[in-house]
């Protein structure tokens, strides 16, 4: 008898193993005859998809079974199942064989006509509500509203651009489709369209299909080939899709670990994330409505921001959303600066009075029009602080967004003051900025100032909003935004001084 | 039949179901009447702490019933509970409304005396033992330590002080409250003070409750308003309280994962973080005593540190200790340098030959006084060195403490040869130090020399100590300090070369 | 019923437990009369690993045992296991007492003739075709191929080594034994060597021991007193050496997880990883051959480069290797660029066209021989994109390839141009370089040129290949990579202006 296990998590599983044998679902459901064909192949030529869809609810719930819950169980938002599939399982045939008229990269394939991009317009045909959310989600529109914005295109273009060496310096030239996919689009999505069919040998002879660009892609707003924005799929991942998946932080830090939004590395120092690691074990990640105290004993990234809550009798304490922002009054992510949410899920039409797609002003004030007012911050406040309220008393929460507030008025008074001193330094000519028609972040000391606000000021920020103060000072926090501006103006007199007596070598201004 | 468990797991599984079914304690304890009112409205008002409550021992489990296990396997180090709670599950009233008299926050609460913040005193009831340790423990001062340091209050001030653009250059304003709270404080402890009553309206009509200051927070050296120090809910989080959460290194990382203490990034990448998440689904969290090998196959953060550890015949291998430090020979955090630990948990006393508030002199020896002797470090380090040897011999254990010992030296020869580019930068004016009566945290080079010991000595020495050399060299470590050393010496270099010629816009010496 | 867990995991568990109870072995095998002995004293002596021993699979099957199995799903790979062995567990004696003539640590110990450290040479004997691959893998020659790398040596010798503060400047000694074994060779691995015998007091009286130089060690190319290469210990952790231990990300994460090989970064915020933190609970770790889609629904490190894959009818995948590059066509650890992967796992005979020990021109051509052929590389590329093909398609698998490839060449591009201002620099005496018959690191501006291929490059350059551009892009990638070129390119500039006006107080020249 080498180990034990601790009597709570034995208790878990005696009732869990009760429960499951006299109340859960067949495991299977009818499979089609069309899914079936695909999987005739398919377990040969792909099996660990086919095995990871049979451990699917698609697999064993049939549409008609999943409207009979009550409303609030329900993971499924349509009256009614697209005709003919409401009594078999939701196979591959369902949902690849979805709108075929709508999908450019539909093919004739072995007797069927498949698509192989399934869309948020597909999967709203059972889920059309949270396609509906889904689409006035930042996130949805994170393709275009990356590509279509000249300033984050040229932040972007410094990054993923060729530096090259020449006449002793550097040259920049543009970035290629393929790395772009591979850096900022990962996330942002990519556009996905049909460039042709090609002919190629399979396992089960020569076959034909169509080319995409920006292939393969998982990013939040992936722009796909039917022009539908997003991908289901990023969260609930292929193919479970499920919400056990979606509902774990680590779904989440697949974008939001980084320094520029630090929600993973935040939660992993907060409170609620030391007792998501220490008892998830014992958690249920599938119940549906999700009920704090009973299923978890603290909120993961879905539990704060989107899973429908309710109380053990019912009653809701957050409806569903994957407009991801419902429940956030401020955007913790500043570019520049932190500011009330933009209005519209579509960021391209903010201007600033200076004229830059830019939601705020260079010195941090917010753009007159675009952003959400007083009021829908304040009701967005309420219904997160309506979450919190489960397990915290009004005093309680009141503290720590009054922390949250006043970090954003502090870090955003460190990056003016940053701000302040690369307007002079361009000003001064130390750096070539939006005067001389040049990028603002393609010079070294224009990176130090970026990192004042894309990494410091964001970073500090998430600490505060999620209790991470570990993460929030000496990780990557206050500590370094204001070493950060104490570089910032050490660069700047050490690039006067040097200024003052150029090397001969040098014959243009430095830098 | 998708997918399998090991049969190790199982065998877990089910040996540990049969013990549960025939072993354990009833699920429930009688609960007094005064809880019940409580958990009558709290749980509909914030059913996620009732549930996380009716899931903890404290519900399950009377004093009484707690009194009748044999000593080694208590979990209560009281000989007798507080009269009158010896049948009831420890409930809501039994610690809100202890020792009523003495906290300041006791308020009328419908027909009850009840006080909002439970301290360590309250809970010394029950576990007088545990709370003297923790008393003695340096955590248990985080507060005063910090706040009553002028040198660390210096740094404090710089990180949390509001920065601004002023005269072409960078001012810096006191720092607020509500910013500290959200900072150093927020691992540190705040004060909290009752600042007064205040009648809110409440889903149960209007109510008056203390006005709090510094709320909330679970800082390890809470100041609370009954004058006691710490928070037992740092590490045993409400409402559970266990035993299980506080063993998980999660738990720990909270506030030791940042580059000043990272514990948590050099446990990850050790031997014993490895086997940790590898195999803890299997691993009991929850015995007391705590059994190498029965229960664990590698130790955690509270193995070595701070669990009752014995062998499974019963024989003590380590006595639980709630003073952290019981088990070690040297701080390994340095300001500035690692040194033997403080002989007490109040190191606001400590002065070195400069006056300065720092264990050790700025080139590098220990101060005079106020340390532990080699004799009390060897003492130490034979408690360790005991936990070790459950699975290792001595030559490993010794091998690995000498490298351990070097790793102190020569980490602290890296700071040594930093401070004194800086004691010679300061001498030459390059930047402006205690002589020109400055912070010696607030220019940019000074930062520079903050890392070398803050953050990549600090690190080289965890990771010495926790076997990560992964972290302490490349990511944060032994490479980082030699870099750093190089750049202060060359900044300084600049610094000099840019003195020697101003450029006319500058009237005061660089920097 | 506080808590529910997953139907999912119910299913699980419950078809688990069936087949546990009907299949598995017994599980315990009998014990040799000399490892009886061993156990009658460690039990009390070193109770944890005796402990974790008898959890293993070698204290619960026979060699014997282990050989009825169909070849595919054996754990063994000899024909035959040492004569007398095969009846009984693998125990302490089976082990610590093999080849005892080969070993220099071999000493007599109660009777019994026993060394310390077990070699691969000793796993040989049931698993010689483990040993003969990893005897091929570049982790056997780690310890040799840095150590016998002068210029790795010279970047080793600037971290390891002392500084102090000498002239006004830093002085640099070489390191000494202790640290270098803290450091690098924590993870390359030690000389171990026997330096002598030596008595001590024991619990049960005075013994004698040899003792061993570089001890401990778990390094993957750890130098044996027998003479032989690596530690199986180093992923099968002692004492039960478990398949399911080093197949979880966390093993190899002890040395890949740092900015210089990330991969454990980057897993961590792949759907790869997403998929294994979310659903690693239900899946089985330990099945052999390991099938994709029945054990587990997305790959681990082992997954993709060592484990033995089949379908679910025992079809291969991939055969398991432990030469860890077998599907692996490119070193993206750039030493100083990324390259074909050395066709010999001593890499300490290549040179490069200026007779640098280095794979590559520091141009960036790869050496004109030592690297594996393009025929080679096709070859591993086929093995790997196998691996893939069990849940992606083609195109996907290419699309994701095409972008490695192109990550290749741009983050070599980026380090080529880095390296070319260095090369100025070097020519211009701003460093002193080769040609000054100087380290090329140790001086400031030659680490900023050292991190962009070793931390940016690598790491956009794993980000890359495993799908993470989270961390691939702000963390620790691109980003970074084009910041520490403007950074690069400016400090040059600095240094010239420097160098045009030197202060009075240097007499040499800058830096």
């Amino acid at each position: 008898m080498p180990l034990r296990v601790t009597t709570r998590r034995l208790l878990v599983l005696a009732i869990g193993a009760f429960g499951y044998f006299t109340s859960t679902p067949a495991h299977s459901a009818p499979i089609s005859d069309a899914t079936k064909a695909c999987i005739g192949c398919h377990e040969a030529v792909t099996p660990g998809i086919v095995a990871d869809w049979k451990a699917s609810r698609h697999a064993r719930v049939t549409p008609a079974e999943a409207l009979t819950k009550p409303r609030i169980e329900r993971r499924i938002s349509a009256a009614l199942p697209p005709a003919g599939t409401a009594e078999t399982a939701v196979g591959c045939a369902e949902c690849h064989r979805l709108n075929a008229e709508l999908h450019p990269d539909t093919f004739e394939h072995n007797g069927y006509r498949v698509h192989i991009v399934v869309s948020p317009e597909d999967c709203a045909a059972c889920h059309p509500e949270e396609r509906e959310q889904y689409a006035n989600n930042l996130m949805a529109n994170a393709h275009g509203n990356l590509q279509g914005n000249p300033l984050y295109r040229s932040l972007a273009e410094s990054i993923n651009g060729a530096w090259s060496f020449a006449d002793g310096g550097l040259a920049l030239a543009a970035p290629d489709p393929l790395t772009e996919a591979d850096s900022c689009l990962s996330c942002h999505g990519t556009r996905v369209e049909v460039q042709g069919l090609k002919e190629r040998s399979t396992a089960l002879g020569r076959m034909t299909f169509p080319v995409l660009t920006g292939w393969p892609n998982q990013g939040v707003g992936r722009v796909n080939p039917d022009g539908s924005k997003g991908a289901c799929s990023s969260c609930h991942a292929r193919h479970q899709f499920s919400i056990e998946v979606a509902r774990q932080p680590a779904t989440c830090s697949q974008c939001h670990k980084g320094p520029d939004v630090p929600a993973a590395e935040v939660y992993a120092v907060s409170k609620h994330g030391n007792l998501y690691d220490s008892l998830r074990a014992s958690w249920d990640f599938t119940a549906v409505p999700w009920v704090p105290g009973e299923h978890f004993t603290s909120p993961t990234c879905a539990g704060c921001h989107v899973s429908l809550l309710a109380t053990a009798n019912g009653e809701v304490v957050a409806e569903r959303t994957h407009r991801m922002n419902d429940r956030l009054a401020w955007r913790l992510f500043g570019p520049v600066y932190a500011q009330p949410h933009p209005a519209s899920a579509d960021t391209t039409m903010l201007r600033n009075s200076a004229g830059l797609p830019l939601p705020v002003e260079l010195t941090g004030e917010p753009v007159s029009s675009g952003l959400i007012s007083a009021e829908e911050q304040g009701a967005r406040d309420g219904r997160m602080k309506k979450v919190c309220s489960s397990c915290h008393s009004r005093q309680w929460t009141d503290g720590h967004f009054a922390r949250l507030v006043k970090s954003i008025q502090t870090t955003n008074a460190g990056t003016l003051a940053a701000t302040r001193l690369m307007l002079a330094a361009w000003d001064e000519g130390l750096a070539r900025g939006l005067a001389a028609n040049d990028s603002i972040f393609n010079e070294a000391v224009e990176r130090t100032w970026v990192a004042n606000w894309l990494f410091y000021a964001n970073s500090s920020r998430f600490a505060s909003a999620m209790g991470g103060a570990d993460y929030g000072v000496f990780a990557n926090g206050r500590y370094h935004q204001s070493a950060n501006l104490l570089q910032l103006n050490d660069t700047l007199k050490l690039l006067r001084a040097a200024r003052a007596k150029q090397p001969a070598r040098e014959g243009t201004p430095l830098p």
